[in-house]
């Protein structure tokens, strides 16, 4: 493919309660890389299989939930071509100098209609642990705890959903993977600017801005088994799961970091390419869309975000 | 990510001695899907995991190997735009007409330096099974045999493999994920053109046009392990594995098909982007890179191709 | 180990409402095998890796639930022993005739004050398919539907556990493997005659004669998912899971076939030896003992039974 | 069952040429427990699923190879009923006192006809970290490195195998769950005490007493596939595999410590009954027995011991 623009998120920034808690939850529960502290006290962390300097950034706030999503773009260009599409767009945007986080290059950053904040940014350093490249053995360290692989999407809550896809598929260049329409609209839009079944997710939901979870993917169910292990024997509050998604047929639990963030850890979930089908989804179904084993939702998806 | 251009493999076709036994193998074994046979003989078959009309096309011959490997675009417009850039790289183009194959649009086709036929096209029918797009199951007919999924790459033997790779970064808009260099230069490339470690790759063999292998994508370890016993227990021929690849990562066995056309399958593998960098493997650790378990290759990986 | 007495669960005779659709899913969806039919309509069906005649009956009634669970002994000499012992302990014990079930010898029965008939016997016919013993294939037939691989155990439901698990330690030479102390008193045992975490197992409750679960044994989790997904895609009513037991550690789905007898199909657990410590739970932590990773019962777990 | 005797593999003491090299393997790869260092500098190790003091003795020493492999039984009364046997069979008994290993009771112990001496015991104190036995986690050390379970057996080579059968047969109540007949005889038997496919192995070799390998269990074969990994990222010396034995159907690596002594990793196997029928192999098909997926022997598995 001729790739341009977007290639993936980059790192989410999300705030927490009890900041040495949280580095030891993600750390070695989760099974994070510690990659350095800012002069201001946010931490900056990524998972083993990344070559970019921090995919997770935690804040110490009052209230748990997400600060802003971004994207990676490839070229620094883009950033300026993308600035003038939402501009044009009618979206106002941002600039972010570069090392206002560690070895991140300026980023661009805009609200978007569920209120929440996004940005863009084209430059990383790399950080170590990181995969090898040269001669590379298959890990570079040694998996432990849940042996996230990388941040790979985050689902988020908010009002004018249809308005954000719009937005995300005509000025961001992603494409709807999925979508659930219940009589009364658009529930539900799985969004991907590449291979996978989703990069980001948007749930319709009254108040802006909010935070359902963030997800890490794992090697594959035998992983998710063992993750589920760990999260009880150090009594992390659960969610649900292990399960399935009937939606991009991820293997997956949902629990929570300790400050009530909810994280998903999942595995596996189709290739998608631009020419595949939008998945849609019904009322008759949607239950089985969301969790595939038990066919029906649990009351804490539609209502428990931070 | 803005996608234009060549998206994916699309099919492969390969000679094979007795259509019989190949059919029963390559449904029955691998676990593909007849989708129908031709007019010529031709037969055509597909993974359940595919919305295309077909990734395999057999052809009866008398001698096994490999005719052409195709890749589809996303608009009819790039067989236009890739036509252009081809002749203009110096290499000749022809044309076939849509329904050559059935169910497969109008083509492109060029021989590479490695004296392999290349074609792309831009249109595929859908055929069934296919994964279902509406209130869809993870599967939509019951996995069996080894449980293809897709077909996912080839592995192609002859000479001028440098300028092979030129081509496939400068004309097709591939990327270089992996190489290998030994002192007497490059042996071998793997090439994408999405997000997968490899979506074709070459290794420097004296003979033009050669087949290694062609390979399907399974679910994960586990599922290489179940094909490991279905071999045996049908008294399919075996190269190696089950074993790791310490390039691209993939979990993996080879095999021949009745015809002696070599099969892999594999899971795992990472996820590329176009700014990861290109993983380099030398003389030194070249073994523990085909074989990431036995760290050297056998002498069949060198030598025994169709 | 100097090994007598009863070796392990023979079959199971389990009533159902609706025989052509019990037989399609315990063959189909379980991965059963069909031996025969008796003469009085009862279908006999045994797992791939049973070398024994059947494992499994099935008797059209007009109720679901539990005609009586057999363990199978080493020697004819065996059924003597323990008829002898049986009265003593002051149980009646009647006699049922070889051929009552065909490819089954001579069974002494019994009803325990939990309301069950049990039966004992020493001899069975092979049939086929059964695991080869000549230069043996990892299997003889390719595994199908969720790839039950033996009858492991029941879970039955009725009062005087005390006395139950009294009886099968002292008089049947069983060994408590787990219990589960609540304040006002026992409320569940799991019983083991070999290495296996359990054999049989008991609920205390009201009512008599109870089945609350007949189980199947997978290879792993793995395993275990794919029976998960074979299950909503058959639309087959479920109970809980994929989950896990803390109680045994086995990795677990119930869910029930068309009469509404609730199935398991589990894989791993410990290896119990004579020496092992009996593991106990409390109402602390019973929650955890049945469902490891929700960590509370479902109300299902102690209300439906049949 | 009614179980008596001899219940499993105890202890194997090895040598060693490195001891700090060895702690390190047996601890940090192989995923062992270290449980003390005895006065004499034996090192202690135990695997985490393990109640028993130790299972792995290390002795330093100028030659690697086996000491002894001894077996724990159910009850001190069993270790003057075996030397009573053991004696009229016409092999001298000889007595080791308790407290000679640390945490193990008084000790028989002779030698079999292959040259091996063996040993039996009835009493192990419990030592750390151990499975928990109250309201018990799934495991109380987070699993790591290869994450052995359990020391499972040991493949022994030594001349006069028939005899050694009958003596383990006839005398300590073992069964004979394979054999692998040639046409020159005996060629090697598989015995176990108790449900797994074998505690104990034998291959006919002209030279007495001399070790193949010592084995531990994982949880499945993603387990043997993640310790592939390992073996190979610590440039550990492997012999084959991941691979699958035909005979006891385990899922496996054979692999060697950093004095030379071989290792296995195996997962799976089917579960023995004293009413299974002896597996047997030919020389037709012997190769598929000893690795079922290679279909033939490699020359080490026959020549390379210590």
């Amino acid at each position: 493919m001729a790739i341009s623009g977007i290639l993936r998120p980059g790192f989410v920034q999300i705030r927490v309660l009890d900041m040495p808690a949280a580095v030891e939850y993600y750390t070695k529960r989760v099974g994070l890389h510690q990659v350095c502290e800012g002069p201001d006290g946010r931490v900056y962390l990524k998972a083993a299989d990344e070559f970019d300097h921090h995919s997770i950034v935690l804040r110490r706030a009052e209230h748990a939930g997400v600060d802003l999503m971004s994207f990676k773009c490839l070229d620094d260009a883009d950033l300026d071509q993308y600035e003038k599409r939402i501009v044009e767009y009618g979206i106002a945007v941002d600039h972010v100098p570069a090392g206002e986080q560690p070895g991140v290059g300026r980023r661009i950053g805009f609200t978007i209609p569920s209120g929440h904040r996004i940005e863009l940014y084209a430059h990383a350093d790399q950080s170590d642990p990181k995969p090898y490249s040269h001669n590379p053995h298959v890990w570079s360290v040694e998996p432990h705890g849940m042996a996230a692989r990388r941040f790979d999407h985050a689902l988020l809550y908010g009002p004018n959903i249809d308005q954000v896809t719009d937005f995300f598929v005509k000025v961001l260049d992603f494409r709807l993977a999925e979508r659930v329409d219940m009589p009364d609209g658009l529930l539900a839009v799985w969004l991907t600017c590449g291979m996978k079944a989703h990069d980001i997710a948007f749930v319709k939901y009254p108040e802006p801005g909010k935070l359902h979870h963030i997800s890490f993917e794992l090697e594959n169910w035998q992983a998710v088994g063992n993750a589920a292990d760990i999260i009880t024997h150090y009594d992390i509050s659960i969610d649900i799961g292990p399960t399935r998604h009937g939606i991009t047929r991820g293997q997956t639990i949902y629990f929570f970091d300790p400050s009530g963030n909810r994280n998903e850890v999942f595995a596996g979930g189709y290739t998608y390419y631009p020419d595949s089908p939008t998945r849609t989804w019904d009322e008759t179904e949607v239950g089985k869309g969301i969790f595939y084993y038990e066919r029906k939702m649990n009351d804490a998806f539609l209502s428990v975000v931070t």
